[in-house]
């Protein structure tokens, strides 16, 4: 935190004064008040796709790309070309009397897939992997930034997941600051284990592999479980069996293994319910300099099936209409 | 929480192990797994109205019902034909190893007004007050169970807005437990005022009645602005002038003042943005028997005007592309 300004970046970060919640106001995006009148995002499957020649189509140069032996691309990495974020030179800090802000700095940046059509569920294990290893690299890259503190990975598909293109892709967003619900994760499995001298994960995953009841999945490093809360219909977490805090730490090896059981996790939604749209997102430690010995990554996937409307929104508590335990019957039936 | 029972109730809270998130599993709702597939909540404009007649559609008993010189009703209130929560007998405890839950003990009941397509926006001031006289009288009613902790009041607009019938209707769920995100604004207040004396609440009022540039509306009683840290684009939080903890206590004189002001707020959306699906709801503090004296309730009014996707669901941190002071000027010159 270099500069104090007074200014409006052409994005910003800004805390709300009771919660300590972060919004994101990045007006250059180019939308104006009355562009909201009537607006559906739906995805026109006739429009031209702009990542199946991501060069042709005029977008950012690619900061990594994967090729196959004839040396076609196969994965590539570029920036958002209407990015949330961008590194400046500085990061500024934004006063308004009580309240506080931070300049837009960060990353924001797009995991494509060569495939127009192939998702996830539908690629092979090693392709799937590769798309790891560009979470990996890139988290890599992020971290090493001075004021970058968190790094979020996700990936919507579908319309209703908030995708705006239906070709395949992920989205890595480096933020220099650490997202309330993280910091409550956080927060709270270090009073669990103030308490009770355990991990809270590692509870959950022994209890989950002892029960099993819940399980969707399992390799020798990895499980898929249906959570005892689960906050949608059909929600999955992925953890490693061995818990621990920092996704970028990930082995070649274990690359493998989680690509196996993401891929077998998405395609028991696919074929399950006939292609729906999700949401998935990797929960991981800060970068902030900070150690988080008793927090482990996951990747949490849901499915988006139900509307989010006026009572999740008010509580965040959550209706949902299948038990997790029939859930995860009905997913393990898909594989 | 009279009774510790290992069962499956028709619906029942479960508490995340890490989070202390809850989540209501339903399943008496009438879903079976593969129901999912496909679905998608549309509003079907030619169904026949279940609230055009109450009676004669089989909904549940009123418990409340205004009506009219001419003796017909106005404004009624019964539970929700699919109640996410009942009234029991007993509270029960759920465990399974080391997670916890509660029977799905409460009560989940509709506001509807007479008109089936005039929503709030759009009928005069003393129908709105009604509206809101009647969340009053529900919440004292629930507030006097035993075992109620939180009452969330709130009204889905819209198919976006998870709305699966036109015929406008707010819903009332009352909560054998207090929701995360309301513990949470209520330890941070207590943070606040111990660190600065003052309730973050009055210090952003001030701040807000000072600046003016966020203002949307106001009247003596109550201000409507756009939050600093606005969550969705076009959101505006409603605030007493006087800030006060418990909504329930709402004098009928202010019950007028804020329908003026909620009626202005719903009109400069509905003018602005052509009648766009949204959420308000109401914050206010627990009924759990302790005191809460730095906190303030609110009304909260979110535009559904994009989607929720990844990011915001791993982070919680979203996205905005029209400044909240933009907003404020093209909401007010609605009005």
């Amino acid at each position: 935190m270099e500069n104090t300004k007074k200014i409006s970046a052409t994005s910003e970060l800004r805390q709300d004064l009771v919660t300590g919640e972060w919004v994101i106001v990045a007006t250059g995006r180019g939308k104006r008040p009355d562009d909201f009148v009537a607006e559906d995002r739906v995805i026109d499957a006739t429009a031209p796709d702009p990542f199946a020649d991501p060069d042709a189509s005029g977008q950012e140069e690619d900061v990594l790309i994967y090729r196959d032996q004839n040396g076609a691309w196969t994965t590539r990495v570029f920036p958002n070309k209407y990015p949330a974020l961008t590194m400046t030179d500085t990061v500024e800090i934004i006063e308004e009397g009580p309240y506080v802000g931070v300049g837009g700095y960060g990353a924001h940046e797009l995991v494509v897939t060569r495939d127009p059509h192939d998702h996830l569920a539908r690629l092979d294990v090693p392709a799937v992997a590769e798309v790891i290893d560009a979470y990996q690299d890139r988290y890599l890259t992020h971290m090493r930034s001075r004021a970058i503190r968190y790094v979020s990975i996700f990936h919507n598909h579908g319309p209703k997941a908030g995708a705006s293109l239906s070709h395949p892709h992920s989205q890595i967003l480096a933020l220099p600051v650490v997202p309330v619900v993280i910091q409550a994760e956080l927060d709270a499995t270090t009073r669990f284990f103030r308490k009770n001298k355990m991990s809270p994960f590692q509870v959950m995953l022994d209890h989950e592999l002892s029960v099993r009841s819940r399980l969707v999945a399992e390799n020798d490093d990895f499980v898929v479980f249906c959570p005892f809360a689960s906050r949608t219909a059909m929600e999955m977490r992925i953890m490693p069996k061995q818990p621990q805090p920092y996704f970028e730490r990930i082995t070649d090896a274990k690359k493998v293994a989680l690509a196996e059981v993401l891929q077998a996790a998405l395609k028991a939604l696919d074929r399950g319910l006939n292609n729906p749209d999700f949401n998935f997102f990797i929960h991981t430690a800060p970068c902030d300099g900070w150690d988080y010995p008793h927090y482990a990554w996951y990747i949490e996937i849901m499915p988006r099936l139900n509307k989010i409307a006026g009572f999740e929104l008010a509580t965040s508590l959550e209706i949902i209409t299948v038990a997790p335990e029939d859930a995860a019957v009905f997913l393990r039936a898909q594989l």
